[in-house]
């Protein structure tokens, strides 16, 4: 693995460990936008779309004004940036933008007809909150919007979906080990130029938080509420998965950190579940689960990056002895540009396309 | 915080955040034998001992027989490392060296008159294990052998003490982040080269494990039990807290993962105490506790690195709602050379100089 590898819109094998032949059939014949082209989760959309061989002609990568005419490269070809307003001409918007801005250009882009899949949590309240691997099901004949949870719990719930095959879990507990391209290219930068200026043997100068990120752990930016003491990203898992999982918030809990890592977070898992389970029957059920790959040895953040799919290891089961329930405990691993954000919003673009269809397919 | 900063035996301000005066007037008229001296955890108990105002001529560094003669230097002193046999000669013996070697030195230490703080794993099970700020009354009078817990337990411990003053908790789970610098000095410098590797844009060749450890969170490296899926870390845990905290095994539970931080382990704490609690419950409880310091921001691991004492912060707590006991989760961050060995190790001699007396004190 070479940093070159590492970085957003770096050629690579993403679509390895998953099927992506439905996905990349929906959106054959699509034009598609990606808009917020240019920041870490665009870039991944824009490699994606080239590695499901959707043509060239159909692809429109669009960023804010200043970056129009501007060249993106990504999956190993040139984007020219375009402004937004030929979003409102494709038929499949992919918004890899911040809340606010969604929460803008959403509206106007379903009046034009087009079809979006939103990144951010600008509607992850109010329209179909949809994994794939979990509740594909909850995205209907005529929707026109759907939002993807935030990287963390999409990578949680695909790792352990499909062992809630039968009744919903008790409870579901995370503590997150985080990368900091989670945060946005400008903290990937820092991580690097920090770790550069430690090994040369200075004392690096923060760049992106008031500390260095640089060789250090820290609990998750996002701002603590000082009712319950929680993190922004701490609060959006327990929403989430709530709404994903249909359990109250009682149920749910997250401790979350960043780590220095590049890309992949990695997530440690509690889950109680109400049926007896065995080591046995979680590996059975994981090996035969899309999206999803069982491991020995890891999972490793390395493993982890730029694959679309997630890993799952570190196995463990308690069997209450009355036989009622079961406490799982696993370690679940995922690139979180990819399945946390740029292929969870692809595969979810196809299934709205595969629901609704593109009315203005000419 | 430079490089140079970090590493084992660097010049610092280990004892600043701790009440090092106890421990500094027992060890004070001891001659005082480091065994394992060029090691990582060795190096630092020289520099604490340095710090804590000890003569130079009642300091002895051992190592084996190939590095005699030799000089490592350490809290900004010179040591000329001399051979075993001289530790038969001193009144205290700070073991940091594996398991085996403790095993195999102990006996003759300890026939020869030598009060022996052990940091291995060698007399866990046997010898009182000893956490000064949980358990200092477990030494006693005439004791010649105490040993420390493995560095995550008594990470762990040392921030949840303060909160175990009336009765034992129902349960203890943690989720750690460990620093590569647990690993020992080739561990440390093998992240070092191919965090190098990588920046300059290399592939990094694996130096320590069979895959890379620079920017890359992995599994603990010790062997996995087969039948409970449990890492050898993970073991020590449950087996070790358990004899600290008189829990059965089923009360405790860990997921151990390495993260690329050079030293600092982070944990992730899930307590379930018998008694209602509150969060300005546990913060005034921790605030008047020795060796720990609760943190508004953070707990870090820079913020942790060289300091003797934990650091405490991200505390929620849930109370039941028939108030009939709580869950308190909380992020402790310790050294874990220091506080997870080297510091503990002294803490554990000065109370076996205190409870027996150096029989030998000439």
């Amino acid at each position: 693995m070479r940093l070159v590898d590492i970085m957003p819109g770096a050629v690579g094998r993403r679509l390895e460990s998953v099927d992506a032949a439905s996905v990349g059939t929906a959106l054959q014949t699509a034009t598609i936008a990606v808009v917020g082209a240019t920041g870490a989760v665009g870039l991944e959309v824009l490699a994606l779309l080239v590695e499901l061989g959707v043509e060239p002609a159909r692809i429109r990568a669009i960023a804010s004004a200043s970056s129009v005419g501007s060249i993106v490269r990504s999956g190993g070809r040139d984007h020219e940036i375009r402004g937004l307003g030929e979003a409102l001409e494709a038929e499949v918007a992919i918004l890899a933008t911040p809340a606010e801005v969604s929460r803008r250009i959403a509206p106007e882009l379903i009046d034009a007809g087009v079809l979006v899949s939103d990144n951010s949590s600008a509607f992850r309240d109010e329209a179909p909150l949809i994994i794939p691997e979990w509740n594909p099901e909850a995205v209907r004949r005529g929707d026109r919007l759907v939002a993807s949870p935030n990287c963390t719990t999409t990578i949680a719930v695909t790792g352990i979906a499909p062992l809630l095959a039968t009744r919903p879990p008790i409870s579901l507990e995370i503590v997150s080990y985080q990368a900091i391209s989670g945060a946005g290219m400008p903290a990937l930068h820092a991580i690097l130029e920090e770790s550069r200026d430690l090994l040369a043997g200075d004392a690096p100068s923060p760049r992106w938080r008031h500390h260095p990120v640089a060789f250090n752990a820290f609990p998750h930016e996002s701002s603590l509420d000082p009712v319950s003491g929680a993190c922004g990203e701490e609060r959006k898992f327990v929403q989430e998965a709530g709404r994903l999982l249909r359990l109250p918030s009682a149920s749910l809990a997250a401790t979350c950190l960043r780590i220095p890592v590049l890309r992949t977070h990695t997530v440690a898992v509690r889950l109680r579940l109400p049926e007896a389970c065995s080591v046995e029957m979680v590996r059975t059920r994981l090996a035969s689960a899309p999206g999803v790959r069982l491991v020995e040895d890891g999972p490793t953040s390395h493993q982890a990056t730029a694959r679309a799919g997630v890993l799952v290891g570190r196995i463990r089961v308690e069997s209450s002895t009355e036989g009622a329930g079961s406490l799982v405990r696993a370690v679940v691993a995922g690139d979180q540009l990819l399945k946390g954000a740029a292929w969870n919003a692809l595969q979810n673009a196809a299934l709205l396309v595969s629901a609704t269809g593109c009315s203005r397919r000419r």
